[in-house]
Parts: structure tokens; C-alpha cells; sequence
């Protein structure tokens, strides 16, 4: 049985990126160890991460005033580090748009509580379950705040901001982790860019940070491990990084260049969630809660039955012929499927047939 | 050539866990999926991440009213952590035997500037660059305080406390980093141990955090990934744990255990280093730099020849022989063999018969 995972993260890898894991898995490049057993301080490391690095710099077209950091803590760790090393003294804006945009603010208002700055709701879907993206008012924004901070993509909800607001000459500080390396964006139109690795980078345990020079913290914060400064002029080595997790991220960055690079993974990308979606537009019996079609996300596609026994029935078919995690998220229901670089489009053809069938003999 | 790897870490890993990982790279358990593909809330992974912790627990001995956590960001992040967790409105103690205990210290130092409490140096042999474990004057200790913290393993200057010190009632809060599993300690005498698992554990990007529950902190800090009781509350699946260290962290647990456990451990680790330890002893060219022979660290072996262009030879030579990273840490110079858990002895006797050819040269 073919095996199709619908994981919103940790999510599936390409199976070429896992054999050639695999393969070397013992012996890196004729060294006799495995890439767990290889010292960071290793010459054999240093190509890794640099490799990664310059992979991932041509992959999105990131300046050169821009430095990339590989740290861990995921996304979540980033929602106060992000405040802490700039934000300090002044204000920060936050344009809520789904869960993960919500715990970001709220991390941000957390951290209030110890560290002197002002958190501020620019703007939020939350009334209506998220289900667009609201609307940001620049003449709002107080030009000497920090940053706006937003999530380009809502991996629960389903939607995404591919026009980037106005926001009044501030820096825009962008949680990327559900579609980095899915669609272009512009870096140069960012302040910030982090994204946890294992929807499209890797496994779980590595964060990227795409931080512009200028925003580099001037002041020490409360922790080294917490400074992006420190993080920076250490290369991401101020101590051991997750040495494997930045291994498989440069194999992922590798493989993503030999499809074509960027652009062309966007065109599949697009063809593969665009016969998903129309699929459920033409259906009466599926639909897709997402209010305007210009909000879809190309990466996480939620859609539910006509009722919430009959979505039961759906997840528990769909997982007995191998479609697998395509549950929504608690917080939402239904179902959901999340349609990543790694994600093939025979799956996708493979569920839309699965959803006539269904359908069908339960109308 | 067989390679020997004597990294202090990233460090060699058991050749049957890399075999058993590289076997079920691709299809984990008949999942079809990668380890790496597992969402961290499947039925999978929770067996992973709950198989590890009964490993641990059972290797340890830990007792039922310490929990066990699955973090990430090493101890440098436990380093800001700790205090901020438990040591807040009081005095905390360090013990400073080595460069790792000073991070702790001078960490603790800086977040001391922006959260209120006292970190104090209870004893430190900075003076004699590290070359002995320092006398607790357990008088000194304030009984209101809230931990005298404590590296169990020097890693670069290769000494280690066996001996716990007095406290004066005082939790003591242990980096057991580069020994843990790999000698005896009593859990119950600790109220928290925590460890970067890039020694005796797993790959880097894992830290395990043990700690007593009537230490975890009553109120929320400054940022929910850095709560330890958060990380306790939701199993440590508050955010995406690390999942493919997690796996390989429990698959050496398997090994430990199949191997007779952590006692069964001890004593082939203290063979093997006293192999080389007597070696070192009775030859008149290498040295060893520690002071005192019953603060000489199981795991971490400096050594040195009569002159530092002898050093540099003796690494080249050792080097090209597939004896890999010997040289010693940058901030000491001369040589390290570390020998790890995993470090097969075969390779020291090896290493033995290299250093007696090797003198005999260059007398």
C-alpha cells in the first residue's frame, strides 16, 4: 500500500533526500563516521553548514546584507527572541491572522510582563475563526515602532498573505515555517524571516532566521543562547547546533535545486493545491472554509463533509488506504491536508479520487 | 583503516543504533514513514518519546517525583534557564571547576542584570587553570538560597566530581553533560540534572532536563519555551520536540540496557580510562595535567608530550593513522582522548600501542 502523508509538520521528506541519508548514514563522504559522530568544529561540518547556507542564500535570493542563522527552539522560541533582541524600548505591532499568530502576540505580550516593551494588536481574524486575512491600517502605525509582525502562512487554518501590508516604513518580521521554500517572497521586502524546519527544510530541532544586519541587536540580552548578535557573529556555532537536523536541510536545499529551484517548485506547488481546491469547489459535498479564495493557502488545504460523524468516517477510511494524518487540527476539525515541497502530486490525484468515491456512497 | 573517533562531541556513536537507524530510515515500524516524517503527536512518535523516557528512568534509577524532559538548545540554554526558574528573589551557588562551570557562572551572571537573584561564587580553581575539583566550604552556604550548581564532568580539563559536595541543605543542580550514563550517580541526591545529549545520549539538538517536582517553578516566566513546568505540564510536546534525536537517544537507551545497564557501563568505562590513565603514569614523555588522581574524569583524558611542537606532530601523526579529533580543546592545547560510551576499547589499547611507538621515535 502506498503510503501518503498529510502531516502539517513533522511533515514528509523527498524519498531521494532520505535514501541518500540513508546511505551514508554510517559513513560520511569517506570519513569513517556517521554525520551525528562528525565535531562541529570539523572540517567535514563547516562544508555541511556553509553549504547549507549558501544553498539556502541562492534558493530564496537572499541579499547579502541579510545573515542566516541555524538555531533550534523552533518557532516558538522565536516568538520571544524576537521581541527581546528588538524590540526593547519601543513598540512592536501584531497582525493576528490564525493560532500561530495568536501564541506569537500573546509570547510577545508574556514577555511584556518582565521586558520594557509594548506588544499591540494591529489587526485579527480572530472574531470570525480566522477564516481570512484581516486588513492592516497603516496610518496606525507609528513609524518609530520595532517591526509588524506577521505569519505568511496559517498552517491551521489554511490561509496565507502573499501581498505583504503596508506598514508605515517598519521592518516586517515574518513566521515563514509553513511555506518557506513553498512560494516566493521577495527577503529584501522582510526585516526578519524564521521558520521552524520540518514542514519544508527538515526534521524537527532546527530554525532558520533570515535576520537584515541593521536589526542586529546592539545591546547583550538576558541570555547568550537568546542573541541573535552572539548567534550571528559565531556563525551559528556559539554552541553545538544540531548538527544532523542542518545535514538533512542542506540534502533538502540540494535536492530543491536539482528540481529547478524556487519558482519551479511554486508552479507544482500551485498545480498541486489548485486540483484540490477546485475539486472541492465543484463539490456540494466538500467545502473549504477559507472565505476568499485570494486568502488560500497553497500549502494547507482544511475542507470538511457535510457533518462531523460523516468527517469521522472520512479520516478513518482515509487512513485504512494509507492517507495518512489527514485529521484537521483539534482546534478546527475536519480535515486537512497540507500538500508540502515533498508532497507528490499522485497523492493529490490519489485523494481527489478517494473524495469521489466517498462522496458518492455517502450523499 | 579503522577510525577511531575521540571527539569530545558530537562523539561516536554505537555502531549497532547507526545500523538499526540506517535499517529503518525509510520505514519506521511499517508506518511507511521516516522517523523523521512522524508527527510528534502520532501514536508512533508517543511510544518513541514515552519508550525513551522509560529507558532512561530504568537506566538511572530516577526516582517517580522527578520529571523528565526532552528540550532543546543544550545546556548553554540551560545555563539562562535554571536561574530563571528557580533561582528568582534568591542566592544561587556556583562550584566553577572548568570552562563549562565558569559559562554557567558568568550566564547566570548576565541574567542576574535584568531578573532579580544572586548568583554567588561558592569556589572555583580558575587560578590553576582548572587542574583540580575546588573545596565547598558548606559554611559559606545560606540555607534560603536557592541551589549550589555543579559540573559532574569537566569535559576540556578532564576532571570530574564523584563525590557530591556539602550544601547545607541546598539542592544541587548538576551540567551532566559529558558523564551522565556513563558512571553511577545517586538521582535522589541531585534536584535537577540536565545534559546536551551529544555525548553518551544521541545527536546534538536534544537536551534532557531531570528534575525534582517540588523544584518546578509556581510561577510563569518570561517565555513559555524556557517554563520548565509548561515543558512538564505538556510532556514536553509543548512545541515540536526534536523527534529524530529524541528516537536515537531511545535507541541508544536499548543498547545501554542490552549492554547490563549503567553499573555494567561504569565499569568498562573505568577500564578502559584507566588503561590509558596507567599508560600515561608510568611514561616518562606524556603527562597528564590534572592534579589530583581521584578528580580524574572517567570520560575526557588530556595528555601531553614534552613540547608543544611534539604535540602538533603527535596529533598530525595520529590523525592520518584514523585516530580523529585527538587534539585538545583550543583554550589547553596538547591532546584529549575522549572516551565515551560508545568509544570501543579496542581503540584505546590501539591508541596505546600508537603513543609507545610514537615516544620511542621521538625521545
Amino acid at each position: 500500500m502506498t503510503i501518503y502523508n498529510f502531516s502539517a509538520g513533522p511533515a514528509v521528506l523527498p524519498k531521494s533526500v532520505l535514501k541518500k541519508a540513508q546511505a551514508e548514514l554510517l559513513d560520511y563522504n569517506h570519513s569513517g563516521m556517521s554525520v551525528m559522530e562528525l565535531s562541529h568544529r570539523s572540517k567535514e561540518f563547516d562544508d555541511i553548514i556553509k553549504g547549507a547556507e549558501s544553498l539556502l542564500r541562492d534558493l530564496m535570493a537572499i541579499p547579502d546584507n541579510y545573515k542566516v542563522l541555524f538555531l533550534q527552539g523552533g518557532a516558538s522560541t522565536q516568538f520571544s527572541m524576537l521581541p527581546l533582541n528588538l524590540a526593547q524600548g519601543r513598540k512592536a505591532y501584531y497582525v493576528v491572522a490564525g493560532s500561530w499568530g495568536k501564541k506569537a502576540y500573546t509570547e510577545a505580550v508574556k514577555l511584556s510582563q518582565t521586558i520594557p516593551f509594548e506588544p499591540i494588536l494591529l489587526a485579527s481574524s480572530e472574531e470570525t475563526a480566522y477564516d481570512h486575512i484581516p486588513q492592516v491600517d497603516s496610518a496606525k502605525i507609528d513609524k518609530d515602532a520595532a517591526y509588524v509582525h506577521i505569519t505568511t502562512n496559517n498552517t491551521i487554518e489554511g490561509t496565507a498573505i502573499y501581498n505583504l501590508p503596508e506598514t508605515n516604513g517598519l521592518p516586517i518580521v515574518a513566521d515563514m515555517s509553513s511555506n518557506i521554500l513553498a512560494v516566493r517572497y521577495n527577503v529584501a521586502d522582510f526585516g526578519l524571516i524564521y521558520a521552524g524546519a520540518q514542514k519544508n527544510i527538515g526534521p524537527a530541532g532546527v530554525t532558520i532566521v533570515i535576520i537584515r544586519d541593521d536589526l542586529l541587536n546592539k545591546e547583550p540580552v538576558l541570555s547568550s543562547m537568546l542573541d541573535y548578535r552572539i548567534q550571528a557573529d559565531s556563525g551559528s556555532l556559539y554552541n553545538t547546533p544540531p548538527t544532523y537536523g542542518i545535514y538533512m536541510a542542506k540534502l533538502v536545499f540540494e535536492w530543491l535545486q536539482e528540481l529547478g529551484g524556487l519558482d519551479e517548485m511554486e508552479k507544482i506547488n500551485r498545480e498541486k493545491s489548485s486540483l484540490l481546491y477546485d475539486f472541492i469547489d465543484q463539490s456540494d459535498f466538500y467545502t473549504n472554509p477559507v472565505k476568499k479564495t485570494s486568502d488560500r493557502s497553497v500549502a494547507n488545504i482544511p475542507f470538511v463533509t457535510p457533518s462531523k460523524d460523516l468527517d469521522a468516517k472520512f479520516i478513518a477510511e482515509a487512513d485504512a488506504l494509507g492517507f495518512k494524518n489527514i485529521k484537521g487540527h483539534r482546534s478546527v476539525g475536519g480535515m486537512r491536508a497540507s500538500l508540502y515541497n515533498a508532497f507528490p502530486r499522485q497523492g493529490v490525484l490519489d485523494l481527489i479520487d478517494f473524495m469521489k468515491k466517498f462522496e458518492q456512497e455517502n450523499q
